[in-house]
């Protein structure tokens, strides 16, 4: 396929875009743009202009720290250029490196916006839990092979279920913007919906949804989770934690590379207008 | 663990030790140690040295190449250190990369080498036929979208079978002693005794076992089944091809990475001597 010219029809009407991303963190500097650095949003800005000429910077759910990756990471853009959906898709995984690929690509309304529009994220993070992790897993775990008590583990995690102020497993963090949904709510209460333990041959699997997760939350839950599993912490003094509303409270922050970001919810498209 | 003492008591007795590894090739410039490069050979070398303080170079059954993977590649060498076979096996795995994973570390007789000893080796290659492959899969497969006719590759694949010159597999390389049974045999006649493509949902696999391999010619085969594959080439021209006995003659070499070196059989070991 030939690129778009680089002067694009400014006449065009502007379009806005959605695309749902996998991508494999470890070889990034997070989502966020940095000069010098690899990131998924300046590789994703950089192909974009080089198909379509136009200088966009795609939008995410919320940014993912450096190492972790995403099963369904979605950004949003506005772009002038009047390509069809599955060029754009097809365009931008022949551009890209290998470690992203868009799995979707939809011109969507122009007020949805892939952050503030976001009701509710599913994020996994996996535990290697076998005697000597495999190389070709290594990159997506968290190798642990002490014992642990994944019972306790399973009855701390549902003490984290509903409405909670989260200040205890937020990172003592000066940028205020990280949090992925300072939009929607300015404060560090958020709403979590699922929050359970599940375990296969040699795999620990933690599954949390909510309405939004503060940054470093799903690590330090899971770093905490863990100091419960190895007989550190009891599975009620979760509710302890949360009420200190202090870092110091909560275990440590579990390694990024364990972490992936699942999915994404929005609301539903609004019901097609019925004419009179 | 302490380390070892770096003056090793020579003065006890030297053992063979035989090693089992994994790796993801996609971190190294390939087995071979090179002065400025990560090697497997090189990152193995220097982990002996710093658990043991000994200066050994671990020979392998074979060179592997840059970018490709081991499920079973082995390794021999000699050290005095009298440590037990868990120790080393658990020492190494701590001193090395998690790109490299020590399977199996046994002592064995000193007759044994990990190159000359080697009796058979089985290869896999791993081609994704989805429409755009997932980032955690990508470091380890061909990807090619393009139809193929499996049904002629499986076909093709059998005409290898058996004792036969391939030099027209060979890689044109003025490396004489690159090719991994030059010990076994000082000409380019190997014996294949499977050879045979499997798929597996979005996966082709191609599996090969043999006395020996040519540098190059488990990925000019598949180069060249991938040519009969999309109708360039009919299966029956491989036995042209071989006894073209010209590089030439055949396809392209696939990309390392889709390629895995699963293991390396050795004669079973002597029966133990019966007194009289």
């Amino acid at each position: 396929m030939k690129d778009l010219p680089q002067n694009p029809e400014a006449s065009q009407p502007l379009r806005n875009w959605k695309l749902i991303l996998a991508y494999d963190g470890a070889d990034f500097r997070g989502w966020q743009v940095q000069p010098t650095q690899p990131t998924i949003q300046g590789e994703l800005a950089e192909a974009i202009h080089q198909i379509t000429g136009e200088h966009v910077l795609p939008q995410g759910s919320g940014r993912t720290d450096a190492g972790v990756h995403a099963l369904g990471q979605v950004a949003s853009f506005m772009l002038h250029a009047p390509i069809p959906e599955a060029n754009l898709l097809h365009a931008l995984n022949r551009k890209l490196s290998e470690s992203i690929r868009v799995l979707s690509a939809q011109i969507v309304p122009t007020d949805f916006h892939a952050r503030h529009s976001a009701i509710e994220k599913t994020y996994e993070y996996r535990i290697f839990r076998g005697e000597d992790c495999p190389p070709f897993v290594a990159r997506y775990v968290f190798a642990l092979n002490w014992p642990l008590n994944v019972e306790a583990m399973a009855a701390a995690a549902t003490h984290v279920l509903g409405e909670h102020d989260f200040t205890s497993f937020a990172a003592n963090d000066p940028e205020v913007g990280h949090n992925d949904t300072e939009a929607v709510e300015p404060n560090n209460i958020r709403t979590i919906s699922e929050s359970r333990w599940m375990s296969n041959n040699d795999t620990l699997l933690y599954r949390v949804t909510g309405n939004g997760f503060l940054h470093h939350m799903v690590r330090n839950l899971v770093g905490t989770f863990l100091d419960v599993g190895r007989g550190a912490t009891p599975p009620a003094a979760i509710a302890e934690i949360l009420a200190a509303r202090s870092r110091s409270a909560a275990g440590p922050t579990a390694p990024a590379r364990g972490l992936f970001l699942v999915s994404v919810r929005y609301p539903d498209p609004p019901p097609a207008r019925v004419l009179p």
